[in-house]
């Protein structure tokens, strides 16, 4: 059983209040030295079969149209390899190596 | 400026209302073969001066203490390379780089 995430974070220039209220309760709770939080969601999905490219196309879909909103937010999909590192397959910002050409 | 993720998680055996109720959504938009879904946090965080093996180590309890319910909750506290990758350094069941002996 694969495993396949899906990060979605606010984009850069969208405020993020969540993020800035854990900013700011930081110095309080004496820890200095963070600059910027930004907070988003994590999907973990695991998947049936294997994850080849046409998986991969699906799931970025899956991303696109449905755990991200992307007006608003940016995804990244990634691969958890079985050494527990992610790899970036696809997202907001990188070409899907699974798309139809 | 270096960048710290910090990702938060159920614990496996923390039922995942979230989670389940994308998954049960999958199949009607049509998207099969996800056998399960699990929804949790990300934190981006903007780390002043190096990230070192102190930095982190008060990244960890940072994560610890305040990101995360650690009864509820694993955490896990990852670098981002300059290429993008993330690299595990720290969570609930890894040993802290940084800590203190």
């Amino acid at each position: 059983m694969a495993r396949v995430v899906v990060d979605v974070m606010l984009k850069p220039e969208i405020l993020d209040p969540q993020g800035q209220a854990v900013q700011r309760a930081l110095p309080r709770l004496g820890f200095e030295g963070i600059s910027d939080v930004r907070q988003g969601k994590r999907f973990e999905l695991e998947v049936e079969g294997p994850v080849d490219g046409s998986a991969l196309a699906r799931i970025r879909e899956l991303a696109e149209t449905f755990l991200a909103n992307t007006v608003i937010e940016d995804f990244t999909v990634k691969v958890r390899e079985t050494d527990g590192t992610e790899r970036t397959v696809a997202g907001s910002d990188v070409p899907s190596e699974g798309a139809p050409a």
